[in-house]
């Protein structure tokens, strides 16, 4: 692991991809097992987060994911009924992200050893955030498995957490948005995140660590929102807003989505660039203020804006394109729904992304 | 983990099937959440090991589960490509003995840090097994946790891996398989398993590591197959049988079918029970023979009948309950798709399951 530990996060983006992209591969060659039969994969959704199935007239979606290195920060803290969110969010939001309205999630816990009180706690915060965001639980396995599980040393019990979530494609949408249909001129409507959602743990900890040391998350939280959060192991669980449903109010408006980009790991510009189709480009030059707690870290951990914003969301959970006579509307939607909601830039026909960040800017290609 | 320490598996089966149950009643809560919508959950399935879903007038299954301590034996062995088999035969199995056909699988692979052979190697037999099944892998996520994974310290790489699998009912069928319609008189057939599929392993483990120490795996096999098996590693990471072809193909015949028993974690009884409804018992006096290396670990391990048949299948991976006139049609069929099939036994009035096994009985009330 020579190569990746010059990275500030401790392992390679790069090396992931390449692993991703043959796993993709090995399984796209499977996808003639069930040709003109239930459960046929749609072949378009090439490199999106989630898969097109379809049986007979439905139209699904089906995505997976896990809330990875966030779970440390729950152990440290001995609190796990927020972590439902992040479960549901990383799917779900995948999901709606390509048009398909979460209806089902089948959850996998692997544990050390097991501790019914913990997974009990985890199940009723999973179980309020379903009821957020309106689907069924309706699959679950928890599994033993010793030392195949680590974690932080003084938790009651150590865990991995993923599932695997199911979708219906929005009646409105004739198929599954990718940004194909976007167009030079259209706006981007930003939505808030008031966490780090799931992702970019691994550098924020070591972050932390370095500052602070082992028990980092007992650390006063001293960023600009102090008022809630005591400590910086309790700035760090604040759970992921989930957006599907504030989604799926636009598509039941019948206002025009022409791509949304769910922003998880590799941050912003990576993240929205899988939406940028034909050739287009972006000018965000209105994103959300950087979390305060990404802000502080920044500040106190010598972070440079680049590496922040290749990690973390930086505030922005997700981008929709919408077209510029909607886009009021969009974002009043959302209002309405109870987000965070603004007009954060514009389509350009030329390629590359621009971020406006502070008073500098961010480029990428 | 002092009460847990006592059975011989060194986990305790009554606190994770407490765990489970009090995690299944957290997700039924959540089953409203989708009545009258896509998604909406059939709740006649209570204790399934799959659960059925409903989209319009498609009715699907689905399915989720991992593939344990057994990933130890291949960190060991060095060797990837057969855990693809271990991994859909535990979901796809589960589902067809609710008869429902497997059509997808998206997989979730934990790391602690990734090597890209090791994953290769992985979803090469993953398609090789989904070809086999039949099935689409429409989803997939790879996840590197670092400390959050372990396993055998010698391996290129630790990892968990997991999956999620749907399937349609088989269109034969007006409800899924679950032994309500099977009556005393109705046969049982046995499919044999060549392996110890993906149970049973954290008991094979220890009594292999009592006998033969840190590095059991290369100690020589000496059950009665060992023309096949080089070293206790090699018997122990034989992939699972997928059973599922084999069972669909009998509902294309139309077959009458009255329940299924995928037999894993538990052992024969155990999942057979789960299938008898209405008060029946079963008298099981033609099984398979035990699986050479489970016997043979049975001997040099001094362990006694009732504890193998409590953690391994013995030599019986599926148990299809029958009509008496029906049964030779059905192992006839199983033989020519392949699989070993045999009458085993038949269903009683009586409550209660009894086992023959060599010259002696096993009881379970």
């Amino acid at each position: 692991m020579s190569a990746s530990s010059a990275n500030p996060a401790g392992y390679s983006i790069e090396e992931g991809n390449a692993a991703s992209r043959n796993a993709y591969n090995w399984s796209k060659k499977t996808f003639a097992n069930r040709t003109g039969k239930p459960g046929e994969p749609a072949q378009d959704l090439d490199g999106g987060f989630s898969n097109e199935i379809r049986f007979g007239a439905e139209r699904l979606g089906i995505s997976s994911d896990g809330i990875g290195t966030k779970i440390e920060v729950a152990e440290r803290l001995n609190k796990y009924d927020t972590l439902g969110y992040d479960l549901i969010a990383m799917t779900a939001d995948d999901l709606i992200a390509a048009g398909f309205v979460p209806t089902n999630l089948s959850n996998i816990i692997d544990v050390n050893h097991l501790d019914y009180g913990v997974v009990d706690e985890m199940m009723r915060g999973l179980h309020d955030a379903a009821n957020f965001a309106q689907l069924a639980i309706t699959g679950g396995e928890i599994a033993e498995l010793g030392n195949r599980i680590g974690g932080w040393p003084g938790a009651k019990m150590n865990f991995n957490w993923c599932s695997t979530a199911i979708g219906v494609l929005h009646p409105s949408l004739a198929q599954p948005l990718s940004g194909k249909t976007a167009q030079a001129g259209h706006v981007v409507v930003a939505l808030r995140s008031p966490s780090f959602r799931s992702n970019g743990y691994s550098l924020a900890r070591k972050t932390l660590e370095r500052l602070f040391g082992e028990n980092w998350h007992e650390a006063p939280y001293d960023g600009t929102d102090a008022d809630q959060y005591a400590t910086w192991g309790e700035a760090m669980l604040a759970p992921s807003l989930i957006y599907a449903p504030g989604v799926a109010t636009l598509l039941d408006a019948g206002l025009p989505l022409h791509g949304v980009a769910h922003i998880t790991g590799g941050g912003v510009a990576d993240n929205f660039q899988r939406v940028l189709k034909n050739g287009l480009g972006a000018v965000l030059d209105n994103l959300f203020e950087p979390l305060p707690a990404m802000q502080r870290l920044c500040e106190i951990g010598d972070l440079s804006s680049e590496t922040a914003y290749l990690y973390w969301n930086m505030g922005t959970g997700m981008l929709i394109v919408t077209e510029e006579t909607s886009a009021a509307a969009v974002v009043a939607s959302l209002q309405q729904s109870g987000y965070d909601a603004q007009v954060a830039g514009y389509l350009t026909a030329e390629s590359g992304v621009m971020l406006r960040v502070g008073t500098g800017e961010l480029r990428y290609a």
